[in-house]
């Protein structure tokens, strides 16, 4: 209990702080995007110019990169605003939708992990383990892979260390870890899957709350995707027999209402030892 | 009455017109905009090829410039369906999306102004008083002022003379101001802030209202904003307990029900003197 | 009976394949198209990076190439995953959103059927009669002309004749024809048109369906259309007094729970001789 409270709280201070997430995002479900970031109670800004990207990163609480619809123009603003994020102490989510895909997306992680410290990296299974050069068979940008989730906790472990940094990896359960803790969450639903941003709203819950809570990225890690999976649970209770329209508004209902009891009530959480 | 029946007639044009409503706008809220432009009843192209911009801008009835995900390519496509909408005597609404935000959102707002004649601008009261060369302080693209109705009123009326056109600042009470008369708009429910394009479908109603009245701007801009914040009322009533999915549908849902008599029945403006 | 089975069982190879199907599209509408994409029981990637274009197109079961917001960045990737396409078998759905509409648009159909053979093209009628080089009046993206069936039915057998291709002419009733066989659909409903994107998503359902039955393009088109149609109805039923937000709700609503037998149910097809 008091360790979930840990992780709940991150959802009042999300409310309190209503901090700014800058995102460089793709085009696909950038409206879902900023709209779970309103929902959760931060404020989206949404800004790829690389005139300006390095600028808004500078006055923002965090920083969001999702590769999904990623192209050269904005490969180039993920990484002036990494940078500046970087230099400014402001945390950032990696989101490297669909590595492994393409040489092009390939290269493109290896550049923006070399130039740039992400506090969070988040991913399926087929993307982290694209990213630890481990065999990895990407379906588009959903993971082929079977979980299983002691092997995930090993490889989110092992890239948290090498990284340094917080290495979240979704699935049907979710594994957050750093270098000296793991934290397996149990919630989600199946139909998370059948529509099309729910990685991509994870990742910008994600940013909200490293925004509230910069100093505990593990918790807000945690937080942020046992919202998104609690979230699934609730749309799915609500709207899950009337097919994935109603889901999708049920996921962004079931956000705007979430709160610190919601989160006790619900929050499925389990932590293995190294 | 008499005075309310002038802006609620705006809305039976735009139906009976079905002005198309030439779009260079950001990627996040660009499907509300279209949705929102077909709901009112006019017909919505977003097109901002440097290579189409100006020929797709001669042949519309209205040209809306949002600036929410500005680039260089952008920037230049509004310049070119900009000077060509001005030739064509097609009005134009310009929505200074962040201006404040960044050095290059600046210099966009300026190279803007400075080569184009909006017919309507339309921004909240931070990306208003930045036009106005006012100290302004914006938290990414959300207002960061408390906004008091009789300075708006004056910022709105000063910047209507000296760009010779209609200024809409929306906040909690809307203000639209012409270099002759001021019109307030009590109307729209603190939700709209809460899920993302409210704004941006403000402008584009204003689009559409523009493009069936050209003749009429401040009207055409008065039944525009009202209109946004009517639907944010009923859509409050009917789905704001629910949360921020279902009320997005509900503004969807209204926008496309609003008529005359709706607009009658809710509107409520007040008229101040200079 | 045997007829419509042919057709209703592609919807059955859609969710048992699941195909990859590729888009490069408009930002308008995209997240649409990726969400109605996993409605049926395929999987969407949207990619459009010059870089990866050719890449992703050649690991994916169809192509959906849309030219919605097209600009001279991804008129390139279009051709690059068309040629790549065309090389390695896997289907194609040209939907030239548009035509006729600005030079620009009109000399990028012409490119794309120089340098590509597509599948299906899928329009309306000022689509596709544009591409015929015959008298075609659009307004922005939407067709201006009364369609007449008899007249699009010879259109649409011309245009398959001389591209080697089906062509989908959607309206009123839709037609769908390659050299040897039409079939009209008259199943849909009028606010379809209403909403943004469904003509999109069609095309979407389509690569869907050619995806998961690349050696039956003709059926692949006319099931992916139907279901389209079909939706439209039983949206419509479920949700059209509400107005255009949850009438967009229950289209992906109906998707997601379509199958054989609600096609077997509501299909209206019918076969012309030549």
């Amino acid at each position: 209990m008091t360790t979930e409270n840990s992780f709940a709280q991150i959802l009042s201070q999300v409310r309190k702080a209503s901090p700014l997430v800058h995102h460089i995002t793709n085009y696909v479900t950038v409206n879902s995007c900023a709209n779970i970031t309103l929902a959760i109670g931060a404020s989206p800004i949404m800004a790829d110019a690389v005139e300006e990207a390095a600028d808004i990163a500078a006055i923002s609480s965090a920083l969001v990169l999702n590769m999904g619809t990623l192209n050269s123009r904005t490969l180039k603003a993920m990484v002036l605003a990494g940078r500046c994020a970087n230099k400014h102490n402001v945390p950032i989510v990696f989101d490297p939708v669909g590595a492994g895909a393409s040489p092009f997306r390939n290269r493109a992680v290896h550049q923006i992990l070399q130039e740039i410290s992400p506090t969070v990296i988040k991913g399926n299974i087929s993307e982290i383990r694209f990213i630890c050069g481990l065999s990895s068979s990407t379906k588009g940008v959903d993971a082929a892979e079977a979980d299983h989730t002691e092997d995930t906790a090993k490889i989110a472990r092992a890239l948290a260390a090498k990284q340094n940094c917080v290495v979240a990896v979704t699935g049907s359960t979710d594994v957050v870890s750093d270098k000296s803790r793991t934290v397996h969450i149990a919630n989600g639903h199946p139909s998370l899957s059948c529509i099309t941003g729910t990685g991509c709203m994870c990742a910008s819950l994600a940013g909200a709350c490293l925004g509230a809570a910069p100093s505990a990225p593990l918790h807000a890690t945690v937080a942020a995707v046992a919202t998104m999976g609690i979230a699934g649970e609730l749309a799915h209770a609500t709207a899950g027999n009337k097919g994935n329209g109603s889901f999708y508004t049920a996921i962004l209902d079931a956000i705007s209402k979430t709160n610190e009891t919601v989160f006790l009530e619900r929050a499925n959480l389990y932590e293995t030892c190294h």
